[in-house]
């Protein structure tokens, strides 16, 4: 992955942990992810489209979770629930859409974020994209980053190899 | 959620297994997903995004996985490895690709692919789109496609909402 990928995303968590959590966060390892672990218990993924392709997770530990919740919507929650799922796929969304405005020569657009739960879970990447794990401490405790974008030259090039296909969908 | 959004997907799926894979599915229950527990143990997450945003969540029961897994690779898997996982990813790929040629007033543009393993994992979508979720079952077992998809009046809604983080950012 193009390391100019990475620093906006740097960036923007720790705005958006500041400036939306009022929480400072302090950067970790910055790693390539060999292993397919997420870390924590509940992640945001966002997909990514545009001149590259690709997909964001943000991956919290529980109490940073819970934390981020509570402050965003004023009410204190002890457990990971609807609303606490909802926080973290607005503050992944928030990570993502702040990210692509300093990545603007990609026109970057993001979907809407799923979020991952379960303590054993674990995200993987396409094995031809090595996503750039960055770790970070938080008062609230640890959080981490990761993100695998890759350029395309085609804007869609799945239009291409899917064709065929597409016309035998169309067809039926 | 738009039921004209659905029966694409439900197309796609039906194709792809028979033209990919030879193996014929037959569609189940057709249900507005209410509990966020995702049924199986494997699950590729694709970004959509255009004049409508979402994502769709392809989850295979293990069986189903390693079979098409097999079959897409000419090899005999046994446990869930990192070719499973791509091949997971890719058939979530074509799945949505397929799908967003019949949508075409849309211009759908899929994200890369993430797969989530874990016997207990959870992919939820946010509260403000229930997701409709199709269960199938194929010779080699169950799986299920969750499809969540928003239309958007303004084609990217968070750029107006991060405008002002977007300027802290960057001015940092």
């Amino acid at each position: 992955m193009r390391a100019e990928f990475i620093n906006p995303f740097i960036h923007s968590l720790y705005k958006t942990f500041s400036t939306m959590l009022n929480c400072s966060v302090q950067r970790g390892q910055l790693s390539l992810k060999t292993s397919s672990k997420t870390s924590y218990e509940i992640s945001g993924v966002i997909g990514l489209t545009g001149r590259a392709v690709g997909a964001v997770v943000l991956t919290l530990s529980k109490p940073v979770a819970l934390k981020a919740a509570s402050t965003m919507l004023l009410c204190d929650f002890s457990e990971i629930n609807e609303d606490v799922i909802d926080a973290v796929g607005e503050l992944a969304n928030m990570v993502a859409g702040a990210a692509k405005a300093e990545l603007e020569e990609y026109a970057l657009v993001v979907s809407l974020p799923n979020v991952v739960t379960g303590k054993d879970h674990e995200i993987h990447f396409p094995s031809n994209v090595t996503p750039i794990c960055i770790h970070f401490s938080s008062d609230w405790g640890p959080l981490a980053l990761e993100v695998g974008l890759a350029t395309i030259q085609n804007p869609s090039p799945e239009a291409a190899t899917l064709t065929h296909h597409s016309e035998a969908v169309a067809a039926s």
